[in-house]
Formats: C-alpha cells, structure tokens, sequence
C-alpha cells in the first residue's frame, strides 16, 4: 500500500510495527557490508590460475623478446597494449598501460593538466575558477580528485539515456570549463549505459575551452550481467568521424577481470594529447610492473578469453543481483517510497528513497550493522540535493548475508519514510 | 708513459697504433652495453624463486587478515612497509608502499610540491623562478624530473665526501632554491658514499625557504661489493636530533634487489610532509599491488634476509667491477689521461678521461659497436662543464662480453686523448 496516502493511525501503527522490527534486527548484531564495489571472495578465485603462469620454471619473455624482469617498456608490453585496446576499442598505438590503479592514471592526466596544459594551453594550474562537471549520482573518487585539485565540481542531472546533453553542451559554452567524468557503460551508480546519442553528442561537442577533456572511464565495459548485454557505441570512432581525435581520454583496469589488488589499469588519448602523456611518463617512471603483464596476458590471452573470463563472473553476480533485486520488488513495490534501477551490468543498484530520506535510512542500517555507501556520495561535496540516492553494492558479500543485508535495508526505508511523514 | 709529457713523434706513432687498433676492434661488429645500470641474467634469476611464493595454492592473506587480492591498503602492507622502513632506516609509520618505480613516487613528490606545496607555502608551480640543486655528476633521471617541471637545475660540485657542501649551505640561502637530489650511498655515478660530517650539515641546514626538502634516494642502500662496506649515518636519526623532522623525503626499492621490472618502490616522510602525502595518496590510487608486495615480504623477510640475498648479488658483481677496475688500471695508469672512481658498491664507475675528451670517447666506442652512457649525461642538461665525465655500467654483459667492451673503452679514450693533443 502506498504510504504517501496511508491514513494517520494507519501509518502510526505500521511505523510501530517497523520499529519493533528493526530492534529484532539490531540484536542480531550484524556486520555486513553493501558499500564498496568490491569483488566477493568466488569472484577472486576465478583468477588464481593465473598466478602459476609466471613462475620460476616460466619464460619470462615479452612477444618483443624484452626480459620482463629487467628495466624496460615505459608505455607497457605490446602484447598487453593489444588486449587492452581490444578491450577498449581503440588502437593500439595509443594505449599506455599504468600500474594496478586505472583511478591514478586519471589523477596523473588531471595532474598534467595542471602543470603542463592540453592543446597548447596554458596549464590548468596557471587559469583561474575552473569546473568541472560531475553527471550525477556519479563516482565519488572521481569527483573528489579534481575537488583535490581546486575545480569547482557542477552537477550534471543523469537521465535513463546518460548525462542531459542539453545541459552539457549548455555548460561547456564556458571557457573555464575543462572536463567531465563520464562511466559510459553501467554507470557507478545507475548502471544505465549511456545511448549512442549520447556518445554521438559527446563525440561532437565543441567546447569553448580548446582544453576541455572527457574522461571516458570505461571500468565496466566488459562486465555484462545478462545474455543480451548493453551496447555502447565507440566514441573513439565517433570522435574520429568528427574530427574531434584529442576530445578524450580513454580508461578501463582489470581490476574487477582479475583482482582489484594486483590488476592492470590503462588508458588512451589522441595522438596529440599521447604524445603529451608519453613524454610525461618518460620522466615520471621506469614503467609499469611487467611480469604482471605477462601474467594477465597469458591468463586471458585476448578479448574473447576476457569474454569468456567475464561469464565466469556473471554466473556469480547475477544470484546477487537478483537477490537485491526481487527483494526490493517484494518489499517496496507500490509503496510511493522507493525505485530503483535494474542494471544489465555493472557493479551496483542506484536507489532512490523518499526525498530526504536518504541519509535517514544509511543511518538506521548503520546503527543495525549494515554498512552501506554514505548518503550523498554519488553527488559533488557529498550532498545530494534532494537527499534521496543511495548506491546499493550486491556483490562483495555471500548471498546469504546479502539476504539478511537487503531485508534490513528495505525495513529502513520504510522506517525512514514512515518516519517523516509522521514529522514532516 | 705519460700522454702529455710525451714528444710528438712518438704520440704521433702511438696515434697511428692506436688507430689501427681500433680500426681491427671496427670489424668485429661488436654490439655491447655499458650504458644502463640494469642487473644482469644471472642476478634476475637469483629471485624467481620469489615467484613461486604466491601462487594458486598459497595463502593471499596479509598479517592483518586482508585478502591481498581485493581492495584496500592505499599505503602498502604492514609487512611491507616494515620491511622498507628497516632497510631505509626510518619509522615503519612514515613509510608509503608505490608501485614499480620510486622514480615515480619522486615525481610524484614534486609534482605533489607543483600543485599544493609543502609546509603551508604557496604551490610551487605558483612561485617563480625556481631552481632545484644537482650534486653533479649525477642521476640524469633525477635532474630530468625537475628540468620537466621547470627548475632550473644548478650543479653542486661533488667532492670524494658528497657534495660540496659549502656550496650548498651557501645556495640554500636563496629562498627560490626547493630542493636538492642526492644518492647519499654509492652514489650515481661516482659510487661515493657521503661521510658523516656531509651528512649531518645536511640534517643542520637552514634553508631561506620553508619548503626547500631533500630529496634523498637511497637506492643502493644495500647494494655493497665487499665485505667491509660503507657505512652511511642515518639522515632521518639526524634531523631528529637537530629538530628538522621534515627536511627530506627518503626513497629507496626493490628494483635492484629483486627485479627491476616487477620490484617494490618505497618513500618516507616526515609527520607533516607524510600528512600531506597520505591526503594526495588517498586521491590519487586504490593502492599498491598488493600481491607482489606478499611476494616480496615471503620471499626477503626481513633485513637479515635481504642482506643474504645482497650477498648473492655481490658475489655475481665483483668480478664485474673487478674487470673494469683491472682493465682501467692496466691500460691507463700512469698516462695522465684519465682517473676512476673504485666503489665499496652501487652500480658505477665514474670515470673522467682528458677534458674536451668525453664526448668523442662515447663517438668512438659507439661506432666500434661499444654503447656508453652518453657524455654530460652525469651533469644538468646534458652539459659537462669540462666535458670528461663517463658513467661506466659493468653490471649488464657477462664478464667475457665485458672485458672486451673494456678492452675497445680503454683504447678510445687512449685514442681520443691521442688525437685532442695533437689536435689542440
């Protein structure tokens, strides 16, 4: 029943109710743990094979006949440079591999923006006000690294078909304007995966600062929960067709192929802004860790083992993300408070409680031992408008807990609503 | 025989032999490397043992329980950073895990320095004019991250005791002055390691700039060639004593303990400057790899372990150094051509041939199939005032392949000192 149109007594009783339940609860002691995309433990085993394809009785050789032990290859393994360019649709040539962090590729291209400039401008360091735009609820550790860096951060509303290009191609008409984070597949948090308009308008933006970048992170783009799984248009291509080739750059890791603490992060940029980059990494490192390369590379071998690596995972995935799923159905469909999105991929459910009462329910379950992301995490500052969208992680824990999570969450959310419009 | 005391008929006939000798070294198409300070083979393979120690049947647990494969850990393992924290000296509290490189977590220090600063001054990429000191010769790398960010690089003059350091007491008072490279222990490319008294008026400077810091990149820390090996005072110990906790950031790696490729990078900081770097840390990266941290931590243990594998690489070096020294001593003692440094240990020769003579040194090695690091390389800039520093690297061929490049090394800079005193 809806609780918008719920008598008085009627609510109070229910509330009552909600309350006596959710004490039940807090003598559970729970300690469980919906926050953080992580990988649960089955997913990691799928990739410990790999960790004996390297080893003291293995060649340690790259395809270049480069020893992988000693010094060598700044911009990383060509074989590697191959599997992540399939992996990201884009060419080979521009690929640079990182370490184990595709989060610190991206921290260093806004660091040499600061110091050394885009397409010939001065540094980001030496303008003034800049902004950033942040589509939301977006990733929070994408925000904060230009918030680190002094960029006044711009809401961008998400729709169902990705950020509102009207607003994009409104707000980028601004000089000091210079980028915007973008997961164009299975968004953090959303999980919607962005249209081919979408792309195509990106790929045809004409911003007014000649150093205005899209930060394409592509975390997701091979991690598909379903049988038919989303497509997103290359906007590689795209920006090639228009012209517009140093337009973005481009990201993607294994850390959630193989594992989040040893994996292999890499990006792409057009040739100009490549050249750029390459010079930059020429001073700044040694090269990324090559025996973790030959690792990966003999482990998934080429886009159609990630594929087929990636299946492995879904089979794990998908219980969890059906346990939260028929379980918000059950429990909050039809009631007023609550909707929530149904990803094809991804790593979360992006949840929208009652205006204002997001931070409520993170509270509640908080105190009854569920931990879920902080409210108002998926937006700039950390403040949702409306305080209303909470990020849902289905995947680090056991479907068992997870059960028990997402009961508890569900009783909070109708705990929370009940609760304000008891005092409104 | 002395070269320059020498009549010119007989310099003139010795030119004529030496010529041909060359010419006869000319046919044998050699192809060899004394440019690169990388380990050779048999060093690589001293630790591929290392890679059998997390495999797929191991435990990927750290000691504080955390599954190594996940997330987590933005400052490395405790385990790890225990262990660096032993090998530099410094609290293990201080000490941030990198990736691959600490060349790496050098610029990123500066680059940390460029867009926010240190004790509370304005950025440095904000401030102008700004110099950086290079105890010359020395590491091209480090001058070259300076030189990429702006400084303009002063050359500090090295003395057999470190650098001079008059002149840096004196140049430290110019408060545009924010740093100063130093490779306290078997330096780059002399192979000296600073005495105490240099060490401790370092720990006693009073630079005008509040943010001026040394940069202290103990890379051979643990890389001696004999049995009673120099013995460098502790920086950190002494600016405790002097009240200075935050004059220097320390670096130091695995790159030459166990692979270059796939190694452990290390930094340490004082409490304030730590602070500041943790901050950065906590934006820049989800955090080492943390698997290869375990490798290390399970296959070195502690510092009693990493000095017994120092052994190993000490007995696979010495007849490398050993070589080269023998050589330099047969063929150019006495000739008042040319001088050499003879390190306790590190990677290095430095050898200074007749001035205006370096350059055509390097010419004439590598047109006879010989490639050296390239002259001036050792100086900021590329420019060696007096044009007779080369850095020799005997660490990477074999011993056979080695004396014959010593063989042809020894010959040009006979040839070119020949050919400059004729010539003058």
């Amino acid at each position: 029943m809806n609780f918008q149109s719920m008598p008085k007594t009627e609510l109070e009783r229910l509330y009552a109710e909600l309350l006596e339940r959710y004490r039940r609860f807090r003598d559970l002691k729970l300690n469980l743990n919906m926050a953080r995309g992580k990988p649960g433990s089955n997913q990691l085993e799928l990739s410990v094979q790999m960790l004996d394809l390297v080893n003291s009785s293995a060649e340690m050789v790259s395809e270049t006949g480069e020893d992988c032990r000693n010094y060598g290859g700044p911009l990383g393994l060509p074989e590697m440079r191959r599997l992540m360019a399939a992996m990201m649709e884009v060419p080979e040539g521009n690929v640079i591999i990182g370490g184990n962090s595709s989060l610190n590729m991206m921290f260093d291209t806004v660091a040499c923006g600061m110091t050394h400039g885009f397409s010939g401008c001065a540094p980001w360091g030496g303008q003034k006000h800049l902004k950033f735009l942040c589509p939301s609820p977006g990733y929070d550790r994408h925000f904060a690294v230009t918030e680190y860096f002094g960029f006044e951060l711009v809401a961008v509303p998400m729709t169902p078909e990705g950020p509102d290009m009207d607003v994009v191609e409104e707000l980028v008409q601004d000089s000091t304007v210079k980028g915007i984070w973008c997961v164009p597949k299975y968004q953090n948090p959303t999980g919607i995966t962005f249209s081919d308009e979408v792309v195509r308008r990106f790929a045809g933006l004409k911003p007014a600062a000649k150093d205005f970048r899209i930060f394409w992170d592509n975390a997701y783009c091979v991690h598909d929960l379903t049988e038919e799984p989303d497509c997103l248009l290359s906007l590689w291509k795209e920006c090639e067709h228009k012209g517009n080739r140093n337009l973005a750059f481009f990201f993607a890791s294994t850390s959630k192929i193989t594992f989040p603490g040893a994996g292999i992060a890499a990006m792409a940029a057009g040739d100009d802004d490549f050249k750029v980059l390459k010079n930059r990494y020429s001073f700044q490192t040694i090269g990324p860790d090559k025996l973790n390369q030959l690792r990966h590379v003999r482990f998934l071998k080429n886009l159609d083992g990630v594929r087929a690596h990636m299946a492995r995972h879904r089979a794990l995935l998908v219980p969890k993300f059906e346990t939260v799923l028929n379980k918000l159905n059950e429990e909050l469909s039809g009631e007023g408070i609550a909707s929530w999105t149904k990803p094809n991929g991804g790593y979360f459910i992006s949840v929208d409680v009652m205006n204002g009462c997001a931070k409520r329910v993170v509270e509640l379950c908080g105190q009854a031992g569920v931990k879920l992301t902080g409210a108002g995490a998926t937006y700039p500052y950390g403040k949702d408008p409306n305080d209303c969208n909470i990020r849902v992680a289905p995947t680090y824990p056991p479907v068992q807990e997870l059960r028990q999570a997402v009961d508890l969450f569900c009783l909070c959310v109708r705990l929370a609503a009940a609760e304000k419009l008891l005092n409104p």
